[in-house]
């Protein structure tokens, strides 16, 4: 099969031997994949993790011993843990010490003609979700965890800084939970897209001249936090959805003083987020810029660096 | 009146009238006052404090309106909030943004003869309270804060890094809560005081070879996150109680991976904190490693930079 791998830091487009699945495990043709910023955190090193690339995707099982999935079209949640152990058995395996994580840790990913997952891994797809719309139930589940850590209502108000894929998904989750929502970044035409849902838009933070019960760090950069702590209520929750290289400088005792609480933010449940999108209509395929053939991934990764860009996807 | 004032970085011993009460303020005669971390920080420019410092006391009123308080042991709270702002209405005056602070910001504090304070700052103590477990009641405030910020039952384990004042009270205090606490410091005898009383100790957290689900950063240095971060589980939450001039070095990425809160925390209730005093006997008073006449401030901050020391008194 066609697949797009990093070795080292450099992406290569070679043809592989199809995977083969363990006993629990289905083989998955995978018909659209998405580059997530992480991708592009992996090519410059991050987590040292080589093979195949890729997370986000929708496929059709072809091969799996519960013979009820074969034909399924599915997403597949991107942790796989070793069920074995403590953090496991305590029912928190995504963050199981020796688990794998779908192209990103120790296991081939998404950006091939085939990969396999584990069963429990997979949501069969109802007919209603695009091929788009699937490709973002991870993301989409990602930016709905906020919500579980931070409670929003009606009388609070949110700022999400940043305005790439994450922060663009956030900005439309919590304004389900609160209109009073503000999103602020770097590209006019990203801001556009939710701007016209009713969201407030800036280019700077300043413009509003308030502070906010809720902050949403989807920068990227370590610059996100200092800047939420400027614009947070005391006892505000920050909320961290910023992975980097590196370590970020901050400023404790305005932290203490305040009663800033910093939450880490990493996976959510497809299983909601498939919940979510029965009952709301996001700008999931206004956001996509360009879909290559797997066989272009190089460009497509080009693309997906331009910082003008929010989607680029990969079909294979 | 004798009065211990911070001018520029110089702590000096004057004479100056005694302070006049407003009509809301008592009139407080100082019978002992503690000397806390947050005064040595204060010496070294933190807030740019100038003025009577002092935060930790009691004393007994000896003018007010309400003439009920007169003749009262009290001890105060130390945030003074404007009592007119959003933030005042919105029921959190303790984070009012105008707000004065007892011997920390713009208002004189309690090493001195007498000090004022709103009527609705103090507490009446019962009998049974010692003057030197009064003096206790705002550090002691702040550690019982902790437990409603993170809720442990039995089954958590907690974990403290910093032997001094605050570490040794949140130790006890969370006790109370779990059996399964751990403290680590740098001082043998601070933390032979805890010891005694079935806390677990060491001078290096590595020695348990496990992680924890909460963390205290009770050390005072921006190393203590840092550290708090190698030894938390996942979904674990640090609690921070270290202020400091200048900015800390986090990994953010591990925050998010592993969907870490850190917490900031600063004041507790000192309801709860008298409240608590009724019900559990704490190693205070074998905190006490001296109690100095007010007029010999200058050798008591000498006493209380010692590593070596854990609490220095002041009596008027």
């Amino acid at each position: 099969m066609k697949a797009i791998a990093l070795k080292g830091r450099n992406i290569c487009v070679e043809e592989r031997p199809d995977p083969v699945p363990t006993k629990n495990e289905a083989l998955i043709r995978v018909t659209k994949a998405g580059i997530c910023n992480t991708d592009l955190e992996l090519v410059k090193g991050y987590m040292n993790f080589e093979g195949i690339l890729g997370h986000e995707f929708v496929g059709r099982v072809v091969e799996a011993c519960e013979k009820e999935w074969i034909g399924r079209r599915v997403v597949g949640e991107i942790n796989i843990p070793c069920g074995q152990c403590e953090i496991c058995f305590g029912g928190d395996p995504k963050h199981c010490p020796s688990r794998m994580v779908l192209g990103i840790q120790q296991k081939d990913g998404v950006f091939a003609e085939f990969v396999t997952l584990p069963l429990e891994n997979l949501h069969a797809l109802p007919s209603n979700v695009s091929e788009i719309e699937a490709v973002f139930v991870e993301p989409l589940a990602a930016a709905i965890a906020i919500i579980d850590q931070i409670y929003p209502d009606q009388n609070n108000d949110a700022l999400i800084l940043g305005d790439g894929k994450l922060g663009l998904l956030a900005a439309q989750v919590l304004q389900t939970r609160t209109p009073n929502i503000f999103c602020v970044g770097r590209h006019p035409r990203k801001l556009a897209l939710i701007e016209k849902r009713g969201i407030q838009t800036a280019l700077d933070a300043g413009k509003w001249d308030r502070k906010f019960d809720f902050i949403v760090d989807a920068t990227g950069n370590p610059q996100g936090i200092a800047e939420a702590l400027c614009f947070i209520k005391p006892k505000g929750k920050i909320v961290i959805k910023s992975t980097f290289e590196g370590l970020a400088k901050i400023d404790i005792s305005a932290l203490v003083v305040s009663e800033i609480q910093l939450l880490g933010s990493r996976c959510g449940s497809f299983a909601k987020a498939l919940e979510f999108l029965k009952k709301e209509t996001l700008e999931l395929e206004s956001m996509v810029d360009v879909d290559f053939p797997l066989g272009k991934a190089l460009e497509a990764f080009e693309r997906a660096k331009d910082p003008e860009v929010i989607k680029v996807l990969l079909t294979p």
